[in-house]
């Protein structure tokens, strides 16, 4: 193995193709593609809210609903996003219900102990299931992916949803009931039929234990679900749990856009590759302002990759031993001017 | 080693004190003498203030400023103060520059990239000493720690201070004059002769590698300035580094004040125990809702203990076999109601 080292970069250079082309590849990410955009959505492509004020600037969060053909609200969420339309309508000096009506999720699914009773009356009249599963081991957010994997994957849900929508819960055990079915698709299914690409909104941010929890909600996912991908937007980051091996994380313009601002220099910021929950060896990086080889990076030891950034123009290479979350700072307002052209 | 348990107590009950009497208790926190009281405050006890919003209760802002004899703002920081203050002037309909002229910090810290003209210019004419240290190799969080251990314990830095107030930056390297003192404090002294108790405003929430960032410095303070407590609080939560060994937790009523408002059940929420870094073995904890024996923890693995709370009416005990770091819920309004009381 050759020996640690960390190069510092020109702020913007041209990868050298022959170099990447060697690297091996296993996954790859387009942050426009994947996280913005989404043209070829699939059936498990899923937009998640979670319990936080929601602050996205109204053409992005659009553009995240619409690229997503299911939208889940986990209890309180619900609340937050009957107040933003509510916000956004009084914004847009719209009159009555014109854009809450247009954005009505899919499912409603936790313990049911945050959404109060008017929102709990205005979606339920409006057709949209509202799942209560009040088990104690596991949080709204853990129960919200399960009902995701679900819908996208399991016979027995999609009948109980066709079948069953006149009986209380769909018939489903409120405990339990979608931990349980889940439990058993696992037991006759290696591999799921259907990926689900899950975008969550109000992961991180509040309470600290919260926060930590929903970054344990990334190596879950990626431990128990391997059709699952799982990704937060916050306010100011993109967050991701990068897979160990070599990831190609790519950021050029979208071919389609006639525009003359460059996608990672006009959207995105700085980034951090962050080793929580245990040393992770980052054995390459190949893109960064700051790159690395071999670079042994801990919380506890205190080298840990922040306040770093792209400077290849258009991707990034990182390969590392184990999983490490990264996060993209990206500016909302541009990318909501970038989302309007 | 006995079997790894998880047991759920009754929501409030009160701890057997001949099982307490027998733990091996190396640290004692007390969460109103020292955070939110100081009544005994050392020369070395610090307000460090961060550059994210301040949105903490002026009541609450005022006591943890007096409460402390040294303030110090990391660069864009001192951006945040000057708006806070601002603000609360016009709250509390005051004219003139009373408010803002009451609370000057000591220090302004920092690289200087984000501190603005006027606002530098303000407390420069009033006296505030402001140290450039645009060295790329620490964080502005960083340098205000080293600044801080200094301050207590240099000679060197405290004749700089008295007797070079004229001079450009008080004849301090502007590069890496403090972290070079440091170090050199360091060879000269294996242990400091005073303590220094930091509590930091705006170590979590924006950007994702910040936070972690400030997650990192709580390891870094505890492997390198075993004279150094540093403790978070955000708008939500307190948050500190439990040391490996045994910890007790302390929460009893303050004494002289008069109310029939327990301190637990009025002003702190849940708490969770977070092994960021690493696996850390849970060997037991005494006083909450769900105690765990010999429990291990880590974030792979998802075994961690979030949405747990403090269930004894008055101390908790917490022992593992490596540092922990635990957030304690608080309510902002009324911790500002106890405050005043």
């Amino acid at each position: 193995m050759s020996e640690e080292q960390c190069i510092e970069r020109e702020d913007r250079f041209d990868i050298d193709e022959t170099v990447y082309r060697n690297f091996n590849i296993k996954n790859k990410i387009n942050i426009w593609h994947d996280i913005f955009n989404c043209s070829q959505a699939q059936v498990g492509d899923t937009l998640l809210i979670l319990n936080q004020r929601i602050d996205t600037p109204f053409v992005v969060f659009k553009r995240l609903w619409e690229a997503r053909p299911i939208h889940v609200c986990a209890d309180g969420a619900t609340n937050r996003l009957y107040e933003y339309l509510q916000e956004q309508q009084k914004f847009h000096e719209l009159s009555g219900d014109v854009i809450r009506e247009k954005y009505l999720p899919d499912f409603i699914v936790g313990d049911l102990d945050s959404i109060t009773d008017d929102v709990r009356q205005y979606y339920s009249e409006r057709g949209v299931v509202i799942l209560e599963q009040h088990s104690q081991y596991a949080t709204d957010f853990t129960k919200c992916l399960k009902l995701i994997l679900l819908n996208a994957n399991s016979k027995t849900f999609n009948n109980f949803l066709q079948n069953k929508k006149q009986e209380e819960n769909l018939g489903i055990d409120s405990s339990h009931g979608l931990l349980d079915m889940c439990d058993d698709l696992r037991q006759h299914h290696t591999v799921l039929p259907h990926r689900v690409n899950v975008l969550a909104l109000g992961a991180i941010g509040g309470r600290f234990d919260q926060t930590i929890n929903s970054i344990t909600e990334l190596y879950n996912a990626r431990r128990d679900n391997p059709e699952m991908t799982l990704t937060f937007l916050t306010d100011t980051d993109i967050i991701m749990l990068v897979a160990s091996g070599g990831t190609s994380i790519e950021y050029s313009n979208p071919p389609l856009l006639p525009t003359n601002k460059v996608f990672r220099d006009y959207v995105l910021g700085n980034c951090g590759l962050l080793p929580i929950g245990e040393e992770v060896i980052v054995s390459q990086t190949y893109g960064l302002k700051w790159d690395v080889i071999n670079w042994p990076s801990s919380i506890r030891s205190g080298r840990v990759s922040s306040n770093n950034r792209f400077a290849s123009r258009d991707k990034c290479y990182i390969e590392s031993d184990r999983d490490i979350v990264m996060n993209i700072e990206y500016y909302p307002d541009k990318l909501a001017e970038y989302v309007s052209m």
